[in-house]
């Protein structure tokens, strides 16, 4: 069922009027008096004045004696001056200094007399060698301005004031309420139809980012009055809050009705994709935000239009991340109608920062894990073409970009302990992979996109892998192929083959699903040539056109009963418990352009290669065989 | 009593020479298991896999009818296929696919029938508009490596893939055992020779924001077997302990014997100044740093000496902060045995960046508080001159130096409120000054050091206020000299005048302890021409030379006892509940370069000068006049 929205107002516009909005109706930030122990990185809501001086006494600044300098006036080498046991104290450094003393001598510039004088032989100018009272905070002075954030200096100099307590921001309490009948709390073992409820705990992690607390309501069923009661419950006891709905249409309505119900709503459908369904309501000055179900759209969202209030509460600056310039590697589509926003991966692969749009499904909450960056395609902009230059907002440090390995091409589930591998040796290296199969990750390195690619390209004429396509893609050279391993190729087939397959040929037979790999993968090209080999009708295969991604992706069919075969490495069989039907060994191996080859990434990748604990990683994994890996191939 | 330390070595060797010997130790992380809820910000120990898929079952990702792809074959416009009740399953969005279903049809493409079936037009595609198993993460893939750190986005992506808890990197527990007989905990009302123990403060602020959780001991006092005693407790409790010693001689005898009893020392001594007296030791792999009393002191040994140990166990690379060049003010002078460090405050005035060094005393918290950054100076360098560009380690971000208006000139506790006028008016808009009299003022303006000058300078010949000092010292124009305020001057005496003070003339009599202003400051100038005046000689008044630097720090003195009489403003008498004799009333006007007029800064400035809110608070601290303050005054 299509449904229509209120609004279809444009982002900016309508956070500008929501924050105007409630700025109107009274919105600010709450005041708390804490301990000022415990008021590092809070935010002073007025100036501190110190209440005491510190010192709050004037004391011996050295070890010696504290005399009245009057005392010492006239001493000299050579008329020196002594002083009776009544006319000086000692002091440690730190001591008081007595009533009526006004200086110090150091202990090392006294000579002690038997009789328990002392003589010197230079005045005491008033005041030396004393920590005056104040020196370091005057009592009445201002120690902080208001709305300064709490150094650990500032604690010290505080304490030191006598400031014992200090009025400081509130951090706002954000209650988040989710919803929907099907909506579980986290468990290890969700059954079918459950989903399980993180939305809060993403949120909860974001707004503590911001300097906000979360409060998590319990799950609310799909039911308006439940979801009213909620609501008004939160309201009541929050600063602000988020109605995370369920993502259908029905559900959407709930919440704009309860919304209205308990307050106003100021705009119920926003210009941006994902994210669309949002609503801006608020009952007095508390916002209420209603954030869609699906967990990429719930995170945009609460970006876009609840981090703006919190900024305004602490009257921050509103910070909406820093942009940077880079390359797109595969084109963009987006609708006229919506700002659209697409996750990218992003690294640097020698001067130049790439950009490769990841998938866009809201669901998928991993893609936004494995960000760098957000590619903003405008309202009424139909997208950008692959190679053209846009702007990016940054999800990361660029330089931990700039330290980061990019492989694109074929998965293997080595590539992520590699990953493991690199960061362990070195915390602030990372590598990063993309999978678009063995040919897409040929013209990745083609077009100067990636550090590495793994491959496993068979050449159907020779039986030989990926020298033939190297020098097909790559006349001149200018590319080293790097030895990894040699991986089982076979059949994933469900536990205890209940369909009795034993042979390649069998995966045509009636009522076998099949699931597929996806063109230009090299596991689709040896599919296709097995179908050819063992005369196989790609037709008489039921989902040959059942494209996955990864061999993970592909076993997982299998072992939910979703598919009954798939062609894929034994590792992976071994990993989801399925029986597997060897059918050949490949070599995978990783293609690196001469250019990069003496850069940090690629040299720790090819240590990690070379180490033992690669090795015996391979192993625990199966169905590998290791012949000097991080070796160079000769290919020309 | 001069002592010795065992060592002289300088920081960088001590600091690596130290982690290296506690690594080969066994210094390392330790690891805990946490809920995945509580897990944002921190560090995964290993790498982390996924246990079950997400989504972990089939899912609709429409609202529409589930149907068995095969049955649709054939559907074109023109050859529609009907489908019977027992063929299709309503599903919505996130439903569970029905066993034997393997397509979604969208309820938009389908004719319902009155006897129950419905309608299509086109055929279905195997797997169309249905979310398959493992689309976010497969089951056995590696979500996190080791050692990342985990965001909101990994949150949601590990309760997906069914991660519950995880083994992160504890954060390490660092004791602080704060030692010496004077030491009391901070209370608003500390008795004479009594010392605030706010260091821990500090130190657990400090530690926090690296990650790591202070465990701070009660305060033992300056006895040998207590201090081991203590030590030996917190070695066995906590991951690192900081001994922080009192500040003289024998105190520190102490730390190092004990040190050396339950452990051993690498060094005792550095080549840094403060922070010299550290102590570098450990017992096995638990480092137990020594760290002298005076808190500059400790924020530098434990910044230098123990965050590299904590960078160390979360395996981040070392990171000393960053640097950039600046300008140097005045001169800064060091001595050739140590690497010392000067704290500065620093601002942009047009596009240079200035750096002036704030007062070095150890124990002056309040200095490090205000610190912008700090200038090392090497071993082996004597210094460097004023003008001279020096490097300068960035306490603060480039940015909010930029958006700072520096004023450098003569004191008044009005800058403060200004401050905070601005500071609140835009929470990225900071006002920084630093007192260095009138003259200093003018100077900081010629050489383009500052966006303002506070100043009242009369001319003794003309009984006029500043006008004939910027003829003088800017003939060729160039600056504005804005109103501001007109302010009482006058003896500040001791609550209740005991000693009967009248007259001006009075301070120099016997008996009578003046405390002066430094030379160059207005209040100075004025006090001289007084002294003319009223032919007072300047030798008669005991304490002339005795030099405060603003006019809080003279009541202070005299509030505390330590002088009877000094020249100051009225709001001060009035802030420290003095007595106070007027004597004159004089003009406190700011000056500004035309080059900065135009600034954010400035403008920002004038519009607080002419507000209510500047009215009213300074109608409320007394002793002002205000006559069409942030106009500009017509000198030329």
């Amino acid at each position: 069922m299509a449904f229509t929205y209120l609004t279809n107002i444009s982002l900016d516009q309508a956070r500008k009027d929501y924050v105007r909005t409630l700025v109107e109706l009274g919105f600010q930030a709450r005041t708390e008096w804490i301990r000022v122990q415990d008021a590092f990185g809070r935010v002073t809501a007025r100036a501190v004045y110190a209440h005491i001086n510190a010192p709050h006494y004037a004391c011996s600044a050295m070890d010696g004696i504290a005399v009245r300098a009057g005392d010492s006036f006239g001493a000299t080498e050579t008329t020196p001056v002594r002083l009776q046991k009544d006319q000086f104290t000692e002091v440690d450094t730190g001591d008081p200094v007595p009533d009526g003393s006004d200086a110090v001598i150091m202990v090392e510039e006294i000579v002690r007399n038997d009789d328990g004088s002392v003589t010197i032989h230079a005045p005491a100018a008033p005041w030396q060698h004393i920590r005056q009272i104040g020196e370091d905070v005057c009592a009445g002075e201002m120690i902080l301005p208001s709305l300064m954030e709490i150094t650990p200096a500032a604690i010290g100099a505080m304490i030191a004031g006598g400031v014992m307590n200090l009025e400081v921001l509130a951090k706002p309490v954000v209650g988040i309420i989710p919803t929907g009948d099907e909506i579980v709390p986290p468990c290890p073992d969700p059954r079918p139809g459950d989903i399980m409820e993180f939305n809060s705990s993403i949120f909860s992690a974001m707004l503590a980012s911001w300097g906000a607390e979360a409060r998590t309501y319990p799950i609310v069923p799909d039911r308006y009055d439940r979801i009213r009661d909620s609501l008004a419950r939160a309201v009541s006891e929050c600063d602000m809050v988020i109605l995370n709905a369920g993502s259908s249409a029905g559900r959407d309505d709930y919440s704009a009705s309860a919304v209205k119900k308990v307050g106003e709503v100021l705009y119920h459908g926003i210009a941006i994709k994902p994210g669309k369904p949002a609503i801006l309501g608020y009952r007095g000055a508390v916002p209420i935000l209603g954030v869609p179900g699906y967990p990429v759209s719930g995170i945009i969202v609460i970006d876009k239009l609840l981090k703006p209030l919190i900024d305004r509460w602490y009257r921050r600056e509103y910070d909406d991340g820093s942009r940077t310039k880079a390359k797109l590697t595969r084109p963009v589509v987006s609708g006229l109608k919506y700002q659209e926003y697409v996750r990218v991966r992003m690294g640097y692969v020698g001067n130049s920062l790439m950009a490769s749009p990841l998938p866009r499904g809201s669901g998928v909450v991993s893609s936004f894990m494995k960000a760098d960056g957000m590619v903003e395609v405008p309202q009424g902009c139909e997208g950008y073409t692959a190679g053209e230059e846009v702007r990016v907002r940054l999800l990361r440090e660029k330089q931990q970009l700039k330290n980061t390995l990019v492989v694109i091409g074929s998965h293997d589930p080595l590539l992520d302990e590699l990953a493991d591998l690199i960061h362990r040796e070195n915390r602030s290296q990372f590598l990063s992979s993309a999978h678009v199969g063995s040919m897409g990750g040929i013209m990745a390195i083609r077009r100067g996109e990636a550090h590495a690619a793994g491959i496993h390209l068979l050449d159907t004429e020779t039986g030989e892998y990926n020298r033939a396509y190297i020098k097909k893609y790559f006349p001149h050279g200018g590319v080293y192929l790097i030895r990894c391993v040699g991986r089982l190729q076979g059949l994933m087939l469900k536990k205890g083959n209940p369909l009795g397959i034993t042979s390649f040929a069998d995966i045509a037979k009636d009522g076998i699903r099949y699931v597929n790999r996806q063109k230009g993968s090299g596991t689709r090209v040896l599919m296709d040539y097995l179908c050819g080999k063992h005369n196989v009708d790609r037709d008489q295969i039921y989902g040959y056109e059942r494209e996955e991604m990864t061999h993970n992706s592909v076993a997982v069919q299998i072992a939910g009963d979703s598919a009954d075969a798939g062609l894929g490495i034994f590792s992976t069989a071994k990993l989801y418990d399925l029986d597997f039907l060897p059918i050949c060994t490949e070599e995978y191996d990783l293609l690196v352009p001469e250019e990069v080859w003496n850069t940090v990434q690629v040299r720790q990748m090819i240590r990690a290669l070379k180490s033992a604990e690669f090795k015996s990683r391979i192993e625990e994994m199966g169905g590998y065989t290791l012949d000097r890996p991080g070796e160079i191939i000769d290919v020309f």
